[in-house]
């Protein structure tokens, strides 16, 4: 047997670098440890679960335990890493159901071991009827609620990209949904101006969303279950309140063992992966922070292709490869019903915090030629910087076609386009697809257009 | 007044030109000439009016001679100019009506004189019943005689991109249809492999199918009119007969006047769309060639999206400004049906005649996540320099959500990305819109392992 791989979480990263690594270089001895009951599951699934898109939890499982082990992995469910001990190269690992510890050891150890969510600090917060949106185990015991309680009105707390899935869920279960949210507008991983976009079809799809609303309390039956939202403007009534108040990265173990970590509280890595100063420790997935590539600074943010991609990256190094994870330039996209949401780079307040001066355009248009029936409106928003025009952001609220639009804009900050050199893209035209000035490019002329004006100025 | 400036031919590419001037440069003296009776109107829309997705020919029209002119425009509609004079700086117009002609000086000449369909050099060709898909009259004739005729059967000759859109509106009109393509396979913007998926979900689509074909001749009726396409593996009857075969650019003007032409017989023009040698001629649109730039070398596309862009870039520099056309990577999206075909860059055989060494891998997946009820089935193909793994096409085949996947594959051969690079791209993900690895990264993470393998044997 080869050196022992020791894999402390069992989801995306984790199992995508355990695969990988055992795939390249079969005489590893691989060990995962996950303290749950699912391995490679899509949690970003879990409101489509809930919806009623999909039937069964099994389809978000993309490979079960035996699955893995059949493919020569040592998964050990149901077990919890709870120390970590470089010094001696051994992790405390604890069986969930038994308590009982033993210590394993590792030549090459990999942290996977996510996020956790962001629970505001108020009472009643952790009582029955408030629900997390983070493990499977979550989904299950909303989908529980919605079948044995038949809750009549939901309350989300938090209107980012689980909030309002989770809030399509809700409206599409036949609740009475409001969501509340501390910021000027939801989506605020959008700016303001596009996320008053959202805010609007929100309601036009029915749901009540209180903006700059703090959450003060969430008040409680006789029972000890949420009965309502107690906010600074007043009180909510919810039979069920969902949590789509982000995450931070999990790094309770990485922290104690002394790794280096971020502002963001993620675990430092290099380009390859490697815990920045480790030889033989690697961290992927929701607890590190990446590479912003056009702020030039790391950032946390956690999403399922990251943490696949990552965990493939070191899965490669240490089957004997080289492959690295460069950064991300800040994409994702996301839906509340037909209404698509995107955005990549920077909003306007992390322009100022790099301190990049910068114009921006804002540009209605639609998915396909104004005259082909499935034209859907669209807004683009684009975010250059003043002089070298480079592009620094982009945002998309639209219907039907919009969303993934946003690749391109991704690619072109990817490669440090400017929007002059953007306007000359050739991007696909025909009429059920695209105006022949396709939105992207329109907003690229125009933000060229803007920065030539602002320079001659 | 300030300079004359006449442009010949008055669709996408001349007004573009002449109403982006205008706006620069008020007092320019812009002087339109149009043969026909519409200025502006997009003919990719004509499968689509002729489908009944387009109620009325004017949807088509971006913008009529009445509204150029109210933008300051002099739009002389039925006037086709026939002959250039550069020596004396002049075009010679003829009233389409009455036949009669003038001379007209010019300080700047903008040639946008458009593309003529290529027609098999068959008997019976020419014959009535035979359409082309050129110009809004030829939409009218189409749905003339599908009203006035109520056509059974209808052949369409050739299977590109006007080919298989006009076999949709043609099914959608309840026909039967059948496509003839000399190609081994329909769709051959496409490579044969690619191109055999879109044959066969055509054939799923009801449309008969009929590959390596050549058509002889157009058999006619007692009274003229065509009755079927004799081909070289027998006779089809026809009651209506399209071609979609294709264009070439209409430079005899061009040519007559000594101007530069290039392989395809498209003007040859430089950065700025200027004529190459000539200080005060231009051209734009589909009777240009545009530098192909993954493989160096001038090609001939005739799309709106171009002639748009191109005509601008006129219009800019004759305003005073300063604006470039630097290519084309070849993108082209269409679809027949619901099944949606996009392409960009070169195929193999093109890469073989630029003289590279190339490797290709294909790649099935899903346009949302396996489990999401969106997902919907996407080939993808990448092909790669050998050694550098430089991207030089990609072509893809799929349902709803597949053909602007091209985009991202575009930017990033506008950037001259290899496609290790684009392993390590951000692209939008959230259940709905891609599975966590997109299937453009899929295909790129293969086609990296493939480039690497392949160096090291």
């Amino acid at each position: 047997m080869g050196k022992r791989v020791v894999v402390v979480g069992g989801d995306a990263a984790g199992m995508s670098a355990a695969a990988q690594a055992k795939r390249l270089k079969p005489d590893l001895d691989v060990v995962v440890f996950e303290r749950g009951r699912h391995t490679s599951y899509s949690a970003c699934g879990i409101p489509y679960w809930v919806a009623g898109d999909v039937d069964d939890v099994t389809q978000l499982v993309a490979r079960t335990p035996e699955e893995h082990r059949r493919r020569g992995l040592d998964v050990r469910m149901g077990t919890e890493v709870v120390a970590l001990d470089p010094e001696r190269g051994e992790v405390v690992a604890r069986d969930v159901g038994t308590g009982s510890e033993s210590r394993v050891a590792y030549d090459e150890l990999v942290l996977a071991t996510g996020a956790r969510p962001l629970r505001p600090p108020v009472p009643g917060i952790d009582a029955p009827g408030v629900h997390g949106v983070q493990t499977l185990d979550d989904g299950e015991a909303i989908l529980d609620a919605l079948r044995s309680r038949e809750p009549r009105r939901a309350v989300v707390v938090g209107g980012g990209y689980i909030g309002v899935e989770m809030a399509e869920a809700m409206v599409r279960r036949g609740l009475e949904v409001t969501v509340v949210d501390m910021a000027a507008e939801p989506m605020s991983t959008l700016d303001p101006d596009m996320g008053a976009l959202v805010h609007k079809a929100m309601e036009g799809l029915g749901i009540d969303v209180r903006t700059s609303t703090a959450v003060r309390e969430v008040a409680l039956d006789a029972e000890g279950r949420a009965r309502a939202v107690v906010t600074d403007a007043g009180e909510l009534p919810a039979d069920i309140v969902v949590l789509g108040t982000g995450v931070r990265p999990e790094t309770r173990l990485a922290q104690e063992a002394g790794l280096p970590l971020g502002r963001f509280g993620g675990v430092t890595v290099d380009l390859r992966m490697r815990v920045c100063g480790r030889e033989n420790i690697w961290a992927a997935g929701d607890c590190v922070e990446s590479l912003g590539l056009v702020s030039g600074a790391r950032i946390h943010v956690a999403l399922g292709t990251h943490a696949n991609k990552q965990g493939r990256v070191i899965g490669t190094n240490l089957g004997g490869g080289y492959a690295t994870f460069p950064g991300v330039v800040g994409t994702a996209v996301s839906k509340v019903c037909d209404l698509q949401i995107a955005r990549t780079g920077l909003r306007e307040f992390e322009c100022d915090e790099v301190g990049f001066s910068w114009l921006t355009v804002v540009v209605d248009s639609t998915t396909a030629a104004g005259y082909h029936p499935e034209a859907q409106p669209i807004t683009v928003k684009l975010i250059a910087e003043r002089r070298t025009g480079r592009l620094l952001g982009a945002q998309i609220v639209g219907k039907e076609g919009a969303a993934k639009r946003i690749d391109a804009c991704a690619v072109a900050l990817w490669n440090r386009m400017t929007v002059e050199e953007m306007t000359a893209l050739d991007l696909g035209y025909a009429p059920p697809f695209s105006p022949a000035w396709d939105p992207v490019l329109i907003a690229a002329r125009k933000a060229a257009d803007l920065v030539a004006e602002d320079t001659c100025r």
